[in-house]
């Protein structure tokens, strides 16, 4: 029995519905799913789907986008962690934010809005952030997972950088509150990577596996490859989050244009593949 | 009396003579070197000319490359001291190199070469490389200067990602031998930063200034940015830099494609200029 799941964005082109009858196809037994995707196919009616088929959700992507504070942000975190809640998924992805005013994808000072630099109170708008939202999330016995993104993210999407951090941050809450996510692509340049999972123990919500490419592509946030495509040494990073004590499901989450672009079955196929060969969970 | 230093491939077009005239043109009083434009123009002619113009050379460009092992890298290596020694330089700048196989610009496993994604053995094999360069570099007067740069660059430049790793690996040895590159493009996002530019003190051999542009540009080697064009706080930095003792040149380094494609001299005004407004050195 595979521990392997498909993060649906691995197969982007595909609805929550296809992905989920491309995980029965396949004999995968897991699914990560993206709010986005469920809105469109309905929040109930994927709920429907994955139980029907028999499949865990091992996590929702995402919530987060906390640094520049304010209700709104609050309130739609509140919203993503009711649907987590209804998916009863393993876990909500939190990607924490980047800088004030600075937009992925967008050049500085498009839309007059001004960078705010100060990075430390970024950080600090987290934790108040989680404050907020850890009670509430377990209050709907749901698990919020920091993500920690690779330093390059750091600007627009998470200044949340290393796992250190993001233990540092879910330290004052219960590990079934506020766990973490250890995804291969952004942590394995760290020099206390192994260190830092040994000490996350029960704090891993979830595992992700996804390859760095070299060169970094034209757009950087689609450098994730497929498990032996890269850089990245799966086995000790593997062996450690094992050692750690996880035995949660390992989701496979490739953002990467030539991926996107082939057959999402062949992808599916080439990923479990590897998995076996590369992950072995 | 500023402590601007030109770093040479800010304009790139320009020879070693082109450039201490245009540093000359625009008072600045010190030059960072590439040994490659050095080796155009001549060494004996590129210490002399610089020592007419009586300008300071902050650093010579670059040692490293360590990672593969060999006695071909530590051979180029002593010659970069020799000719750092020559040029009288304030440092040699030491870009450790990445995973064995990975070059950079060239895609993974072209060339017939394998990748080696042995992370911790890389990094290994350059303290061992340190230890043979450290002394000869002593005996000659140069001061290694070991450059921590962006996780980004891991996998294809130097797997020394962190001021912490660098002031570990420098250490074991007199700080005027060995010492490190504080550059804000490669160390801004690091949670730890603050506090690891004043645990190194005296070992700061060079302060380097550039801002890290959003979007990161299609090549991610080129998103470095005149300051105030990113989104990098100097104020915080400069000032860690300061309180930790550093009063040494501060070197203006920016590798990007439309600075590279304007008249150096505009280049070099706006530099001044943004230079005086946020460095404030």
């Amino acid at each position: 029995m595979s521990r392997l799941s498909l993060n649906q964005w691995t197969t982007k082109r595909w609805s929550v519905a296809e992905a989920v009858e491309g995980c029965v196809r396949h004999g995968v037994e897991a699914i990560g799913l993206w709010r986005q995707d469920v809105a469109r196919q309905g929040l109930e009616q994927s709920a429907k789907l994955v139980r029907d088929a028999g499949l865990r959700v091992s996590s929702l992507c995402r919530g987060g986008f906390l640094t520049s504070g304010g209700a709104e942000a609050l309130d739609d975190n509140r919203r993503a962690i009711d649907e987590a809640a209804a998916l009863e998924a393993g876990c909500l992805v939190m990607v924490v934010g980047g800088l004030p005013g600075v937009v992925p994808d967008e050049p500085l000072g498009s839309g007059d809005r001004g960078v705010d630099r100060d990075l430390a109170g970024a950080r600090e708008r987290v934790a108040e952030a989680l404050a907020e939202l850890a009670p509430y999330a377990g209050e709907r016995g749901v698990r919020l997972a920091l993500e920690p993104l690779h330093p390059m993210y750091c600007a627009d999407r998470a200044v949340l950088s290393t796992l250190e951090q993001a233990l540092d941050l879910a330290e004052p809450y219960p590990s079934e509150q506020v766990g973490v996510v250890v995804d291969t692509f952004h942590v394995w340049w760290d020099p206390h990577v192994l260190a830092q999972i040994a000490r996350a123990g029960d704090r891993i919500a979830s595992y992700q596996v996804c390859d760095f490419l070299h060169p970094i592509p034209a757009n950087a946030l689609l450098g994730r490859g497929v498990m032996g495509d890269g850089v990245i040494d799966f086995t000790s990073l593997t062996g450690a989050v094992t050692a750690a004590g996880y035995t949660g499901d390992v989701e496979v989450e490739i953002f990467n244009a030539d991926v996107w672009a082939t057959d999402p079955d062949e992808v599916l196929a080439r990923v479990k593949a590897r998995f076996g060969e590369l992950i072995g969970l």
